[in-house]
């Protein structure tokens, strides 16, 4: 907070100089009425990780929070449409993710990112590049079995048949969270349980109030 | 607009299955009560690019605008802190750019984007990322020998001693703009006058009401 007030300074208007920072994050916060962070959601594909992000940002929409949700369907058609599945792309992917996140984090926003990130050496990277208090890591436990089970899109199957190579839980690991924040276990929970925590655990945390 | 609202389905409650959009940008839109978009200001260095765009955000703050200012100082240092100044990494480095600002724009956001952005086919290409009203070009107008005498952190003279590499107008070419949606020329207008011809422009396409 101090660094970004110490770059508020006023800037002669008839002269165009090196620009100052005359909005911050607080300023955005104060008018959003809400502060920003981020939650990341990790877990085994089809564990429900975006399914909930999403269902969670509609309850939160209709609290005028200002959120976004971040997953596979739009980083990866986009901004990391040049990165595979390897274990050097799995890296860059979400060290891109994690810099953009803190560009939205500061616009004012509530990130909801889901993504598998299955190991947890990457999970302590992204932690370390944010402030205690506006990231919070949340596992979506599910266990392989019951995602296989699932399969909406038939990915496990695929990657059974050796079709995806780098599949995670079937060919690559998933690491299971050391010290998450939250957890949710979407074989105990439904879809509205599950996003009911999430919503209690904002609470808990002052972001909203239920 | 039709693409979002026909991914609004519901899901079942009870049964986590892939994920749809509940929130889109017509929501957001709505609940800032503005509409989103991106202004891209390009010119040489020390044009005044950053400058205007901090202070319009500021004026735009003040009117309950969301906004976000990208430049080199976040981008760089950040997500893109893997690439330099090559022709090839200045593209990717332009790419990552629109790709991460169609997501703050579907975030509702205004992205007042200052970057340098020499070549034309670079600034097509952004262009090309975007739907036809949400991306407006803006030629920060300045002559080469007046940034050169602004210089205000030494690049120009660093480039000019060979110490810089790939330094625009100095190393590498500056392409002129050729079908910019509005020119600020900062040798004619000074601060105060640049941000208040940013207001009006959009004012006339309907962003803001002054």
């Amino acid at each position: 907070m101090t660094k970004s007030i110490s770059n508020k300074k006023n800037t002669k208007s008839n002269n165009v100089i090196w620009h100052r920072t005359l909005v911050d994050r607080t300023d955005r916060n104060q008018l959003n009425k809400h502060k920003s962070g981020i939650l990341w959601f990790t877990g085994l594909s089809a564990s429900g990780k975006s399914t909930i992000a999403h269902h969670l940002e509609k309850e939160l929409y209709d609290r005028s929070i200002r959120t976004y949700v971040l997953d596979g369907d739009n980083v990866r058609h986009g901004i990391n449409s040049n990165l595979g599945f390897s274990r050097e792309d799995r890296r860059e992917n979400l060290r891109r993710i994690a810099e953009f996140s803190k560009l939205f984090v500061d616009a004012g926003l509530i990130v909801l990112a889901a993504f598998i990130s299955p190991y947890e050496k990457d999970r302590e990277y992204i932690r370390g590049r944010f402030e205690e208090g506006d990231y919070f890591e949340i596992y979506v436990k599910c266990s392989l079995n019951k995602c296989e089970q699932r399969d909406p899109k038939g990915l496990y199957k695929k990657a059974r048949a050796g079709i995806i190579k780098n599949y995670t839980g079937v060919s690559t690991p998933y690491e299971e969270p050391l010290s998450p924040d939250l957890v949710i276990d979407t074989e105990i929970f439904d879809l509205k349980k599950s996003v009911q925590e999430v919503l209690e655990f904002l609470n808990k945390k002052k972001f909203i109030s239920i």
